[in-house]
C-alpha cells in the first residue's frame, strides 16, 4: 500500500466559550485555535486536533488531542460531523470533528499552551485546511440548536439570571434581544425553573434560574449515558 | 506501516421505510440488510456499505455503496454519526454512517439485489459488527427527531392525509395515537398546510395536507444546499 492510497483519520475540536472583556458592552463567542508549526499550512491557525491512534476510540482521541494542544478538558465532547472531502488536505484525511461549549471559568483553569490563542468567532483569521467551513458549520449548528434545546446551558453556571441567559443568546445570534420578550419566551418554554436565590451586587437583586433537567435533551450522541441516553439495542427493537 | 497500524474508513447506511403488508392492521418501520458473504461475520446480516475509496468523498461513497448493495438511490443521505470504537471489528475500522428515509414507492422501484432482504426493525436478527448499536441509535434519533422536525416527510408523498401522517408516527413510536389529539397537535404546530384536495376511496374523503416548506429544517448536515443550508464562512463570521 503506497502512501497515496492511504486515508488517514484525524480528530479536531471546536471549543466555544463566551468572553466579555472589561469595558466591553457585550459578550462574544470565542474559540481557541492552534498555530501550525509545520507544513501544510505552516503558520496558519487551525482547530485543535491530531491523528487518531489505532488503539484509541474517537472520543478518547478528541479529548487527548484537545488537552495536549490547549490544556482544556471539558466534561463532555459531542461529535459534530465527519469531514472527508477529497481535496480538504494535500493528503487524504477524514477528520472526525467534536465540539463543546465551555464556561469562562473552565477556560481560565486551563494551563495555557504554546501556539494557542483565543479568537472572537466574528473576527477569525483565515484558517488551515477546510477549518473555515467546519467553524461555519459549528456556529450554524449552535444557532439552530439554541432554539430547541438547552445547549446554552454549557456556557452558563448551574444557576443564572435571565440577563445572563439573554447575554448568551445575544452573543450566539450576534444581535440584541428585547429583555421583556426574551423573559416571556423563556418563561413560557418550560425549560427554566426559578430558584429562591438572587444575584446581588451593583444592580438590584435578580432572581437565579436553573434548567429543568426533566426536559429531554435532543440530539446527543449515541455514546452518552446522561440525560437522554440512546436506547440499548434490546430496547430499540421493541419500537 | 504494518497492517496492524492501519485504520481503515468504511461507510454504512441505515435506510428506513414504512411497510404495510396486505392484511396488516398497522405499518412497520423496515430496513434493508445485506447478508455477509465473507469473514468476519460471514452469513450474518449487516448494514449496506463498503470501503471509502481514497478518491471519493464520504457522501459519494455512501451513495455508491448503497446503490451497489441494494439498488437504492435516495435523493438525500444525511450523515448520522461516525462509529470508531477500537473493538468494533477484528481490524481497526472507523465507519461513517449515513441514513435516509425512503418512501415505499422508492423501495419498489429499486432493483432487488442478491443477499439483500428487508426486515421489520422491531424484529431484527443479530447483526454483524456493532450494527445493532448503530441501528438502535438511528431509531432513537428518528423518534427524537420527529418531535421537532419534518423528518416524517421523508416517508410520505408530497401530499398526505392526517391519517397517513399519524400512521408514520405510530410506526415510529410503536404505539397507537389518539386521532383527535394528533390532529390538534399537528394543526397547532404550524408545520402543515391544508390543500384544497381530498383523498377519496373506500372511506369518506379526507383532506390532503403538505408540509410548510418555510419551517426551517433543523439539524441537516453542512453540505446540504437545500432548505436549511449551512452559512458560508463569510456569513458565519458575522455572528
Amino acid at each position: 500500500m503506497s502512501s497515496e492510497d492511504i486515508t488517514r483519520v484525524a480528530v479536531s475540536t471546536v471549543i466555544l466559550s463566551l468572553k466579555r472583556e472589561p469595558g466591553d458592552e457585550h459578550a462574544s463567542v470565542v474559540m481557541p485555535l492552534v498555530r501550525r508549526v509545520r507544513d501544510p499550512f505552516e503558520g496558519r491557525w487551525a482547530l485543535p486536533g491530531g491523528w487518531l491512534d489505532v488503539h484509541e476510540g474517537l472520543d478518547a482521541a478528541a479529548s487527548r488531542t484537545l488537552a495536549e494542544t490547549t490544556g482544556l478538558s471539558p466534561s463532555y465532547l459531542e461529535q459534530l460531523y465527519a469531514f472527508g472531502a477529497v481535496d480538504r488536505s494535500p493528503t487524504r484525511v477524514v477528520s472526525i470533528v467534536y465540539w463543546a461549549l465551555v464556561r469562562a471559568d473552565e477556560v481560565e483553569q486551563a494551563h495555557p499552551q504554546e501556539n494557542v490563542a483565543w479568537f472572537d468567532t466574528a473576527d477569525l483569521p483565515p484558517l488551515a485546511f477546510d477549518h473555515d467551513e467546519i467553524v461555519g458549520y459549528a456556529l450554524w449548528r449552535l444557532r439552530s440548536k439554541v432554539g430547541y434545546s438547552r445547549i446554552a446551558h454549557g456556557l452558563l453556571p448551574g444557576e443564572f439570571t435571565l440577563a445572563e441567559l439573554r447575554e448568551v443568546y445575544e452573543a450566539i445570534f450576534g444581535r440584541r434581544l428585547d429583555p421583556a420578550n426574551f423573559r416571556r419566551q423563556v418563561e413560557n418554554s418550560g425549560n427554566l425553573i426559578p430558584t429562591d436565590r438572587f444575584r446581588t451586587g451593583s444592580h438590584r437583586p435578580a432572581r437565579l434560574y436553573r434548567y429543568n433537567r426533566e426536559v429531554e435533551l435532543a440530539d446527543r450522541g449515541p455514546l452518552t449515558h446522561g440525560l437522554a441516553p440512546a436506547p440499548l439495542p434490546s430496547e430499540s427493537s421493541r419500537s
